[in-house]
């Protein structure tokens, strides 16, 4: 099972595709992310981020995704653009046919560290951990991308076992 | 030159397409709304409203586009939502190659009646009189699709003759 994690953004979209090994081990397949030039039109920017997500979907042909929920900080004008590029963003996972699972930030946290309020630092030495790599991923989008991704991979596991039966 | 004009939302967009015949008259060519079935995943309702507004552009083939901008009422998760359609709707206006302006709500009460704070009775009355129409265009949503459009072909003829010069 490959799943893809997206950690949206207008400037900047990380993404991480995560892969569920037959042991149960968790691979890093890629992780980057798209960016936008700044001081372009919002749509120059939105064709962007769907045209690179795109072409990382036929890259790499995963088998479900998973989005961070945005909330809104004391920055409402970002956060409608990050909701802009986020609508962009689930038209690409649709049209590809994921299927498309919507996480909180807590909940990320949750299923990665066992504590939903987990800071930063935290989430990407157990990002590092639980995918075996030498090193703390980088840009940190990318990183919270792969978070997500773990995420959603153990949601499926989850789910796969019946939920809370 | 015909203008398509936008007003977003997530359960319904409104679109209204008008044209300025050669004597400087506007005409209403066609004016609607595009709905998305309540209790459907958002990024269903977002493929609703891109492939149907692809559709819209291949039959009129405007010169040009406008959307109204948002702003935020009380409800902010309704905000967010209608960012995310409002994302997909540039994306399939600038893949269609078609030049965006974007418009403030009291732009569009002022291009039309020369006031900024015009209430909706007001404005429909004026679309209709601008569109030399025989009824008040229905449903609302279409109405005010339309009158961002008569905005629009108004920016144009102001931005042709040089604008504030």
């Amino acid at each position: 099972m490959l799943s893809l994690g997206i950690d949206p953004g207008t400037a900047t979209v990380g993404y991480g595709l995560v892969r569920e090994l037959s042991d149960g081990a968790l691979q890093a397949v890629a992780y980057d992310v798209i960016t936008t030039p700044a001081h372009t039109p919002l749509w120059e920017r939105l064709e962007t981020i769907y045209t690179s997500l795109a072409a990382v979907i036929r890259q790499f042909q995963p088998d479900r995704a998973g989005v961070e929920i945005l909330f809104f900080g004391k920055n409402v004008t970002t956060g409608i653009n990050v909701a802009h590029a986020r609508g962009v963003i689930l038209l690409a996972l649709h049209q590809a046919g994921l299927p498309i699972t919507e996480y909180k930030p807590a909940e990320i946290k949750q299923s990665l560290t066992g504590y939903g309020n987990a800071d930063k630092k935290q989430m990407q030495e157990m990002t590092r951990l639980m995918l075996n790599l030498d090193k703390i991923p980088r840009p940190d989008d990318a990183a919270d991308a792969l978070a997500v991704a773990i995420t959603d991979i153990h949601s499926a596991r989850f789910n796969a076992i019946g939920g809370w039966q």
